[in-house]
């Protein structure tokens, strides 16, 4: 294959993925929408969401503006210096457009996918009523088109800008000026995962603790005015949310790898540049196809339809991975290495298993047919208490095998690029890149049933706040309960990608500092400002934890003002003669989620900033900003890989164990202790718990560890004295 | 001074300060032990914590005789290994009888010290029936026999097998050859700090449950029968288990400074080695003035008369120190080098001032003067789980201030170091190391305020069983919390002493590992075996406290069992007419504690040593099983740092909220807030949260970071191909 056909079909395809996008939401928005009081409460979910992501995406525009100012700032105005005027020319103008591109393609493909998602949901309910089929296929081609989207624009950006820039002549410098994209992508996910898990988690703790605990009416009561706030919260979270992670994640890696990439152009010329590009084509060429296959009988699991979809995904993943991997990753004629290509299939293989791993871990730990959400329903017998200490041991003890499984993953890929180039310099790491696009292959199927987590999630509202016969019901809930599986694998899922990936872009800063410096870069913690370096990155994601946590807490406080007043000024709600008005719950939580999510999205932003323009001056020996920086990443991910398992895993588990005891399958001494019951209570106090960890503080961490890579990359010539 | 003259003179102070230790013992013991019933419950306490002691001691040394055999049979059968070879005659049973020392001290210090102080708890309630400061007084020199014998047996322990060795002929070999002592000494204080902190907080969380919680009877019930056990908790966890651990703290800074002294050797001579075994030996001197000094009025706040004797110790020792300085931190004739004293002086004052930053960044976290504390407490009013999350948030913020000012003491001392010795090689290092000393030069007194704790909370609870006046209780409750708040402040005291520590020892390790290979070692994250080892450092410490508290919950459910069976199979114990069996309940949890104990011990000692023996394989470049356990180390440390912070600090925020609304200062619309109210009823929930983290997995912690480097120092030369 021709070199030169390669970013055309890359880009053909992409362009055909949203065709293909186009006409899933073209299906779904014809199918039927069911009865008027159903479509008052989707159309009352629609417009908050919509609303919410205008405003969101206001402030996130204005914070854009400044950092592209600030960036196009820092360099035009160092441009001669040696290590700026080195990255090429026009890098100022080049870096600065990357960024605005990242960051407008994160938001439209965030935008696609919440259009569809909001208007499936009502669909998805209406379909429930007839087959279950039909409502499964509803959401999961709802959840498809925001998964292709957000494949298919990242491609396209990165794709599009490297040809723009002439990348196919000036390989060296054009990977390096598109990180801007990769930092665009990150800043708008940092904000878009912030403020929707917040929105979220504010809107269901608020409702919960009025309604539930002090009203006492049950969840999704039409009564509560917080209501429709919490079905929006579960679009603007788990969709445009986790879109916008997952958006970034293929981004970022995909310019890491090219970077990567460059390293090896003795031995693969413009092939090992372009791979990671036509890898990611063939993933998404799979996943149109595996999201046509899914089916499920009336009677059957969704949840294994679901999974044979995702297994005829991987399956031609893995057959697309291997055809790139032939026509891209074939030695020059000049450059004298032998390549197997068979090691190189081999850590893609590894990155799929990787995949697998993480999507079995996060079972493990989080569904209750397994010992430890078993453990924190058995310790709910004695009180909240030890509900909490039981789960916190758990969330502290799910940190064990996935760090295994990334270990093993690192130093198996490594072992296999090294053997695939007979030790070729950057080979062990290019291998670490390859297994990492084998995990992100699948992504937008991935992508496709996270999505239909909202979406079934918002049908079961919609079905039980417009009071529709149980046997719908319950087709809803089994839907919804498939959600909230995927919704938690998905988590695993991009943990484990971002961990992998981590490492990726570690050496693609590393190489940028050593191109500009023209030395081999180290990141020795035996010094003193590249220990404290490290020491800061832990700190900075245990408290950007922190902020994220009360962010919730104090936006929740809001809303639970504001249904008090509801309540008090106007007794006709809870007798059910007077509407509540839903309204000014969302504005008061938007208002709020996006206030709070300033100050950790800024503390993230602004922490690698100030330890590398600071620390560079601490020593004559010129990298020590930028070795400190580098400890800040990798400590920082590390720190960041660790709590976002905690977080993840153990809001799943206290979601779980509250589950398993209103399932009706928890014992005490040979009685059912289920609903309403004591252990029950104390169940719920773990769930609130872990809401804020699992839909707030964990996913943003995931953003938050990729966000310090990407900074860091762009910022990295400006770190060096 | 001549050098010859340092090793006796520290030595000789070394026992006097043991036979003031003896001389206030003898003191407290002569005190009056007061009424028949308030010597049954003192009695029935002696007898639980020291059976509980004689089989932790039992169990630590099976599994000591183990551990040295094994370290001798690696060095034995390696003796002619090049690595071995070279460290010096003799190495293998240098090594393991420094080891068995090293854990002899640690017992007999922490025995020393327990012996005291439940002999002083009776005394001081009786004392306290007369006089405030005669109970203050009995119970501050009781907690100085504590302090005294731990820091005079640390440095008789190393300066006596310093002498035995040969130091001042061999000084290049013998601190090698006695890190075994401090490795023995975390060895012991690892399972005497898991072991105390298990059955401590097992007691106290099931003796609240079941007496509290289900029989309604209040705190410190005679009739509860697991009361007793929880008053025996408090000496074995706080004063045994806190002894060791700042037990190993001196002795692993001491021999940690003494390997940076090698590197000086050609500046300072034996100065720079002997140095640290001077500066501690003045600061014994310190506190045996300081403590001596206390006394307090009727109506006086006892933490002024505390704090007075604290500030007096501290002076003293600064000028101790900075004599020290100026008699043994002079250039050699032939150094050629100029050395700036007031900046090696600095460095010290930059220790000392860390050492007030931490203990006044703990106050603010865990007091209920301050916001932490408050807003936990405002957070109650909405029920558990939002307790929990206003605590967990700030549990994970409060690392944010302690990293700064470590970072911060990081920097300047060596930065001083630097200035100090014109840049020579290892001179900033010496700084952080000097720094160090300055930090550990009041730890007597520190450790005295500390074993004030559990002397005054006995004092109280005995006071309360025999049913006293209320005059008299009023008195103990106020030297009770006063207790609380010196037991929370060693706890900062230890994470930053170890936080400083750590930095010492990774240098020595690294020290030790260049001179064996006679390459200049790095920790380069870059490299991917020594990511990975980082990575599972960061596991291990969150694996870790997983297992300590998951070990609490499984000892307490043991004596809940018991209790139970009490309650039902004695039906008069409720009514006052028979007598609970006590003695069951101890045996019960200090089995429960040993067998608990075993595993998160067995973790922590096991996996360096696999990661260094078999990363080791990994590569033909001969260090790289070294570096990774380094980066293991290093990266274990940042993590267990912050962990221990979020655990200690936690713990204390949320026991101060509960104690905030009992106190009667809670004010909700205008009205207190106190006592059995709902608000209350969450904090207590909060409360019990973090027992096991402030008194388990949180000193565990300091405990485990420091035998991660002593373990590393004494395997280190095995870990090298």
């Amino acid at each position: 294959m021709g070199m030169e056909m390669v970013l055309p079909s890359v880009l053909s395809i992409s362009v055909i993925a949203l065709l293909v996008a186009a006409f899933l939401a073209r299906q779904v928005l014809r199918a039927d929408t069911g009865k008027p009081e159903m479509q008052k409460i989707s159309d009352a979910i629609r417009e908050g969401a919509e609303a919410f992501l205008a405003r969101q995406y206001k402030t996130i525009a204005m914070l854009s503006v400044v950092t592209a100012a600030l960036i196009f700032g820092f360099y035009h105005f160092n441009r001669d210096v040696k290590n700026i005027a080195e990255m090429g020319a026009g890098t100022a103008w080049k870096i600065t457009l990357s960024f605005v591109v990242g960051a407008l393609c994160s938001s439209v493909a965030g935008y696609i996918g919440m259009f569809v998602s909001v208007r499936a949901n009502i669909r998805t309910a209406t379909a429930a009523m007839s087959s279950l089929n039909r409502a499964l296929q509803i959401a999961l081609r709802g959840g498809a088109v925001s998964g292709l989207a957000v494949v298919a624009m990242s491609l396209l950006g990165v794709g599009g800008l490297f040809m723009l820039f002439g990348g196919m002549r000036d390989y060296q410098h054009v990977p390096l000026q598109i990180v801007g994209f990769g930092f665009g992508a990150s800043f708008v996910a940092l904000f878009a995962q912030l403020g929707g898990g917040i929105y979220t988690k504010a809107a269901d703790v608020g409702a919960d603790l009025v309604g539930k605990v002090e009203a006492g009416i049950p969840e999704d009561d039409p009564r509560n005015p917080a209501v429709i706030a919490d079905l929006v919260g579960d679009n603007v979270g788990d969709c445009a949310g986790r879109g916008a992670d997952l958006f970034e994640s293929t981004a970022a890696e995909n310019i890491g790898a090219m970077i990567l990439g460059i390293g090896l152009y003795p031995v693969f010329g413009l092939g090992g540049i372009l791979f990671p590009l036509m890898a990611r084509a063939f993933g998404l060429i799979a996943t149109m196809i595996g999201v046509f296959t899914v089916r499920c009988d009336e009677d059957e699991d969704p949840m294994d339809a679901l999974n044979r979809g995702y297994l005829v995904t991987t399956i031609l993943a893995m057959i697309g991975f291997a055809v790139s991997v032939y026509l891209l990753l074939k030695p020059t004629a000049t450059s004298g290495v032998a390549v197997h290509k068979g090691y190189l299939l081999a850590a893609g293989i590894i990155g799929i298993l990787t995949a697998y791993a993480f999507v079995w871990i996060t079972q493990y730990y989080t569904e209750y047919k397994y010992r430890p959400v078993r453990s924190i329903a058995e310790a709910s017998r004695t009180g909240p208490a030890t509900n909490i200490i039981s789960g916190l041991s758990v969330a502290f003890e799910c940190t064990g095998l996935p760090v295994l499984t990334v270990s093993a993953a690192l130093m198996g890929s490594y072992w296999c690029g090294r053997m695939a180039l007979d030790g070729a310099p950057g080979s062990g790491l290019y291998g670490t890149a390859i297994a990492t696009m084998g995990m992100l292959a699948p992504c937008a199927y991935i992508l496709a049933m996270d999505t239909f987590g909202p979406i079934t999630d918002n049908a079961g509202g919609i079905i039980e706040m417009s009071k529709q016969p149980e046997a719908i019901r319950q087709k809803t809930d089994r839907l919804d309960a498939v959600g909230n599986t995927t919704k938690a694998l998905t988590k695993g899922y991009a943990i484990g990608s971002a961990a992998l990936a981590a490492f990726l872009l570690f050496r693609a800063y590393l190489d940028e500092v050593a191109k500009v410096t023209g030395k081999e870069m180290t990141v020795d913690l035996t010094r003193v400002p590249v220990f404290v370096g490290g020491l800061l990155g832990a700190t900075l994601v245990f408290v950007f934890s922190a902020l994220a946590i009360r962010a919730v807490g104090k936006a929740a406080q809001v809303i639970i003002g504001e249904v008090r007043r509801q309540f008090r000024e106007n007794p006709g709600i809870m007798k059910g003669t007077a509407k509540p008005d839903y309204a000014t719950c969302v504005d008061i939580v938007t208002a709020g989620a996006l206030r709070q999510m300033v100050a950790p999205g800024l503390l993230a932003v602004l922490t690698p900033v100030v330890v590398g323009f600071s620390f560079k001056y601490l020593s004559p020996h010129g990298q020590i900003g930028a070795e400190s920086v580098a400890a800040l990443l990798m400590v920082g991910t590390i720190a960041g890989i660790l709590m976002a398992n905690v977080m993840n895993n153990g809001g799943g588990a206290w979601d779980n164990a509250k589950k398993f005891i209103e399932s009706g399958l928890f014992m005490v001494d040979g009685k059912v202790v289920g609903k309403k019951s004591e252990p029950h209570k104390a169940a719920v106090v773990g769930d609130t718990v872990g809401d804020p960890f699992k839909d707030t503080a964990g996913p943003s961490l995931h953003v938050l560890i990729k966000l310090l890579s990407t900074i860091t990359l762009v910022l990295a010539p400006l770190f060096i004295l």
